[in-house]
Formats: C-alpha cells, structure tokens, sequence
C-alpha cells in the first residue's frame, strides 16, 4: 500500500509531501505518526511542503488535524517550505493553522526547535 | 512542473524518493542536485528510499549517476532505507551500487557523515 514515509531526525520527525494527498493516504499517514511519535518520544514533527505549488482546503485540514494530534501527543508541529502562493491560498480558505509553526525551510524548522527545546 | 524536493540538513542534502520515477523526473532531480551541491557546498547526498518496495534497473541506474555526480562534485552518496527485497533486486540485476554508501536510516546515514567528516 502506498504511505508517506516518516524520517527520524533526532528528535524530531520529518514528512515530506510529494504527491497528491487523498482520503486513505492521509488516514495512513496520521496513523503512522501517532504510531511513531510514541515509538520514538519525538519532541517535534515538521512538514515539508516545498513541493506542494497548490493547496486546498483537504491538506489544510490535514495540517491541522497532524497539529492536533501531535499536540495530544505533547509534540510540537512546524510546517515548512511553503510556497507564497500557497500561504495566501491558506489566509484566502481562513485557514489560520492555529497551534502550527512555520519556517521557511527544514534547516530553519530545526534551528527554532533546538532553540525551543533549549528554552524549556 | 513535478519534482522532487531537495531538502538541507546543515552540510548534507536530503532528497526523499516517493513517487515513480521517469526520465524526465530523474533528470530534473540531477540537474537540481547538481545546482543545489553547488550552491550549498554540500558535503554528501542522501537518499532515502524508504517508501519503494520495488526496484528497477532505471532507478538502479539513476542511484549510480547521482553517485558519480556527487563524487566529482566532492561529496559523498548515502543511500538509506533500503527494504530487504530491494537489496535482493539490486544485487539480482547486478547493480552493486560501487562508490555508494548504505544505512539503514537516515539517522544512521547522519551518523555515518558525520564519523567521516569527522576523521577527514
């Protein structure tokens, strides 16, 4: 079956979205973080969307949900690469991603996460 | 235009495969690795291939000209997450993968750079 793969980084967690996410691929995808964010402990999981050049209101809702759960899970969410257009696509649907941080790539990502970490 | 995401990670370069590979895609992805090494001065390459459970001579064959291109653009190449049937294909079609490193995740891989540069 077709998944997303989940990187371990330290810490933190990485997914990469590459292809067009539907229905069962991004139910597989928050199961298998669950089931690795208490796997691993992970402090953090960062998306990178830097492929994406479009978005719609189903990945919106997927960030968020991955926010949500993560957070249950006592880990952070930053989201990371994303395009302008893609951002203003987000503010235009209202979609806020409340909870979720963003950086504009994954050096970044890691670098305000280590800071957090180090400031806890 | 699809392509595959390149991602820094300090000295290293991470690129995530997930999606099948054509000509065109695995082209684009060593035109950019070629800029990307350059421009970053990346010292090694990582590829991950978690997520195909399958394998081909092409991808085989892509694996080894990315090898080379590192290799004269002085950085290293780690392939990292292999699953067995794909090590089992690879060696079935003689492609032995010379002058490439493995592990078995990318974290591995990281640790394996970091030695090497290290006792450099």
């Amino acid at each position: 079956m077709e998944r997303i793969p989940i990187l371990r980084m330290g810490e933190f967690l990485l997914v990469t979205i590459q292809v067009d996410m539907h229905d069962q691929l991004a139910m597989t995808l928050q199961d298998d973080l669950a089931e690795r964010i208490s796997a691993t402990s992970a402090k953090a999981v960062l998306i990178d969307i830097s492929a994406l050049d479009m978005v719609d209101s189903f990945i919106g809702r997927m960030i968020s949900s991955i926010s949500g759960l993560s957070s249950i899970m006592d880990a952070e969410t930053v989201v990371v690469g994303m395009q302008p257009a893609v951002a203003i696509t987000l503010v235009e649907l209202g979609l806020t991603l409340q909870g979720v941080s963003t950086a504009l790539n994954v050096e970044k990502g890691m670098q305000l996460l280590h800071k957090r970490m180090a400031a806890k």
